[in-house]
């Protein structure tokens, strides 16, 4: 048997649903401890709530806030093999001070000064990268250099090299959104070093996987097998402002093209399957014209937003923010969730729904409509 | 913002890797930890191993011991509407006292005394139960009552009504798996009190769903459309038996029937897709033949294993343990585990490898062979 | 240019829709002919009608006809490579002469005298084996022996080899269905001889495949991977029929379980899908009680019925056949199919319609209601 | 029983696995013909060959033939309610003067003249157009008018409301490519007229479907659920000759983009599952640089495939022919094509492959490698 001492504790309560307190009570739970045995009747409110209960809270960062720390980082922190990135994590106030936006989400800011490296490493954990503002820095995927600008999503699927370099001369900062705390939760972790110097030091204005992968509806005969992960590299800004003001003028015309009133939004998807670019996380961009206010809603899993662009105030539970560039804020599971605007509102989000919903956990209610 | 306190608390280390200490570093920290805020360099080697390093450790229970812990419950502890059911879950060592078998898993010995009831509920979580001696019970499942025998697998998806009911004169104990922790993690749990009584008090041999569904490879046609978890609501040893034995009698007669000498196995299924019967759970029954010894192996993602048979010797990581009927154990993730016997051993085991593969996690190693 | 001469014969019509006849598009025609070329505008009537207007016609085959020419090639016709198969195909009226029961498949009557052997070969082609009455024969897939008994269904999906033999002293007739009308249409056929010699020639009560496979929801381990045929070379009357008294037991107890009042049904499934047996064949088998009536049912895409035990009329169009034991009879494709039986009916049945789900071409109006 | 003669004809024959000729065996082959019966012996040669032995022909149409009898149509053949559409089918010779390029597939040049309206209807064939040369037509699906350019893919799939109109002072020519033969053979056929008059009579540059879902990897949130088939309704040449250029661009600078060397391909997909655009269709464009070879290959499946720029020599079985800009000509099943070119060679190629894939039947041959 394990040598492991038992942390279990157990007390009496005098409590409904609670047994009575008695000596013999004392001594089944000291022996319940002895063999590392819990009582389902001490836990069952808080394992089996009658709708979830979310440890994470309702929070927010302020861009400039981060923006000023990751500065400063840059003056004391160097970026290299062994910390491999300099990158500050949201960490929920919930949560007891590890770095997890929410349970499952890991967000950060990631600054890199001028003509700085971070090195090629691997993981099994799914990344992408979403910029609020500056350029300068490529992102090296497996040997292919993705050019970073403002508004562009770049998604990086588990297990693919990857390194980053600035050839500008202005620092960049932008922000990373992966799986953590859901796969070191899982224990599922892999990862690996790479060589220290990225070989591939080009600059061009696309990358290869776009050449092979941004035309709508093109497959590439090469590519025909099942990806699990989107093989483009980069969803441009371009396309998505594009595809959001299509969506407010088809609306305009007459057309079902929007969410709601005044609310465009398109999902980032896999081009080989049209389902979400990761496994593990979903990416999505909202657009919320002038004078608009989004239905209530709320849902089973996480997520976190970014202001892309506007103002706006925003309600998650019980809290309420006036929001503006960069502002940072975390939706926990089945708090609701509002928005609105007088000057418009651009909004980057992404979420844990593909765990949620691959496992059948997903459960959606707007204003007041369950499904 | 929110007012919550930020429990971040960092400190300079003069470690490799890490930012040398000075003023200026540490008011940073202060910075961070004013804004919730946790650098990667002080945290990467806990969140981005090279291998998953779980956090749950190897663990054995005694079934001897947790019957009678079970059956002293019986005296103290009444059942009923509050705290549902009388039941002592598995609080791995590793786990801080929770009452977790590992990161995901729930499992638990249950106990109904003679002609007790436990209410009826329904919970999103899924959950099955495991009987290694005795019957009596009937669980009844959406008015479905099924009996409970030793070696039958009685699955239960989320969000079924279900109770349980003791006809007997004789107390009963089994095992019950659920997806418990991982819900509870990712915040997705729903639960409602059902009638304080259970309505359906017969005790058929064979459930309705039995009768329905455990015919091979035939499928009623009122039940064509897709179903998310399986919906056969006990596997019976009988099956079970015969399908372990054929297996090893077609090993002897020179085919290709067993995972490895000696080692037949089944593995529990959903008859409407040949998948997993539950999202988040799978189920199997492994059976070695006398003078047996299992490749070693390990697999991302936890299990449970326990005892229907037989004696053996089986090492999980550097724990090794002599186990024999009833008894159960814990197969953190990545850690090693082979199995040998002299006389024979029937396995039951269940773990969290539908969450594993339906995200794309799974990695399996065999004496030295990944895939 | 291919040198083959057209085919194409064009004549001007006078009628609806069509060109006025003049010199100048006599003139034209002959230039469509000379280049293989065909308007519209003279086919499309008989190319997109408003509903599917069948080519093959309603029509029955009477067992005791069939029995008695199959009895007849026994003495006439050997069984032996080149031949194959001592086979008798229904050719349904409505395809000009071909052996094609329906436009898509294949339904036969086939004969083997005492100890008399059918070579072994493969084909791409999928079939079944279904025994109205008699024993005695052994169909060896990929040396996997399978008898065969009254009631029995016997899947074997097209790329396995394949021979019979009769080790009795009596002849035995049981019916074929395949769907070589469908494959030689697409022209996807590839065939192969096997040895002249079936070299195992043992007798088992049940193949080795049911050993594997036969146990309700029980997987092996050894076979996880993805089937597209079901690995389940016998579905064995007794469970057949088991079924279908729980779903009429069931019924008589008030639950939900027949498809409509008195009406039994069950389909042979891929147990490692929960899908049809085979890509391209759907089985099923219906049992009526004692005086039931069907709702009148027409659906896209055709079926062979075959009557198992039992008396009814059954009605297909404007056709209505008492029938009896053994009796065959086809429904093309969106003709009207209902059945009644004062003491009771069993109907064994396949159909095409794995190929219609597929491709999406489903279309079913049950007494008015289309879905 | 039916009324309907037997259509069956037997003759004893003197050949090898035939029985042997003599009255006995002609009185049963006048029995099998009186109950519509046929023997399989006298019919395996030609059902089940050892490979795809085709009754299409590799055959080849020339563009200005097409095109000049297209114009003849135009002054003799009205177009409106009752004949739907002035189309001229290519009719395989060896298909009997049936208007089907392949035994699955219509090919067809369709002809509209200066403001000419073809009048809405709906049907379950799946339809594409496509265009070599012109331009000034809009096909209006369900209301939204599509513009048809050169280069353009337009797919369009069953049973939504069609019509076309021209609203230019030129006549203009374009293919059809749909599944009529597939689906007249599995008689799942239905049409309906829709209003005589085509009420959308804009012209917008793009389509309301191109605005919604032309944006390479985004997702409208307003059409998450799946789509059967794609929903994008025009392909545009732009898009299609850039991922061309950018496969070629790549070889050159050393990466693997193209299928083989000086050979790059695109398949037209449904980007809401990365499949084929329809679910009977599919829809590749294919480049030959100047100085190209392709392998021989062949696949099970028929092809039709159309010049869209560029002269080069094909093969299709015992066929060569010299090809230019417009000319059409079939791969049948399992006949080996491929095509060279010294000044480069665009080639617009559809098949049935997704009947032959969903069912199971794939098999290609590529110079040797049988897969």
């Amino acid at each position: 048997m394990s040598t492991t001492r038992s942390p279990v504790k157990l007390e009496m309560v005098d409590a409904p649903n609670q047994p009575p307190a008695s000596p013999e009570l004392a001594e089944l739970y000291r022996g319940l401890e002895a063999e590392s045995l819990v009582p389902l009747w001490t836990e069952i409110g808080d394992l089996m709530p009658g709708a979830p209960d979310s440890s994470a809270v309702a929070h927010l960062w302020r861009w400039k806030h981060l923006l000023a720390l990751a500065e400063q980082t840059g003056d004391l922190v160097p970026v290299g093999r062994g910390g491999e990135r300099r990158v500050l994590a949201l960490a929920n106030p919930g949560l007891g001070g590890r770095p997890f936006a929410t349970p499952t989400l890991w967000a950060a800011i990631q600054y890199l000064k001028p003509f700085e490296d971070a090195p090629v490493h691997r993981h099994t954990q799914h990344a992408f990268r979403f910029v609020v503002e500056g350029e300068g820095v490529w992102t090296v995927v497996n040997g292919d250099p993705v050019a970073m600008r403002r508004g562009d999503f770049l998604p990086q699927a588990g297990w693919n090299w990857h390194g980053h370099h600035n050839v500008s001369s202005e620092p960049m900062a932008w922000i990373d959104g992966l799986d953590i705390p859901f796969a070191r939760y899982v224990e599922s972790t892999f990862f690996e070093f790479g060589p220290d110097e990225i070989a591939e030091r080009e600059s061009p204005d696309r990358s290869r996987s776009e050449r092979l992968w941004a035309h709508p509806g093109l497959r590439p005969l090469t590519h025909l097998g099942p990806a699990p992960a989107t093989p483009l590299l980069a969803y441009r800004w371009e396309a998505t402002d594009r595809a959001l003001r299509e969506q407010l003028a088809l609306e305009a015309e007459g057309y079902t093209a929007t969410v709601e009133p005044g609310h465009a939004a398109i999902r980032y998807t896999n081009p080989t399957d049209g389902g979400d670019v990761m496994r593990t996380l979903r990416a999505e961009f909202h657009r919320l014209a002038g004078d608009t206010r989004t239905a209530t809603r709320r849902e089973v899993g996480s997520s976190v937003f970014q202001v892309f662009e506007g103002t706006g105030t925003v309600s998650v539970g019980d809290q309420r923010w006036e929001v503006e560039r960069g502002d940072l804020f975390v939706v926990p599971s089945w708090q609701p969730f509002s928005a609105e605007t007088a000057d418009g509102l651009d909004l980057f989000r992404f979420s844990d729904a593909p765990i949620i919903e691959r496992l059948g956990m997903d459960r959606v209610e707007t204003e007041g409509t369950t499904t």
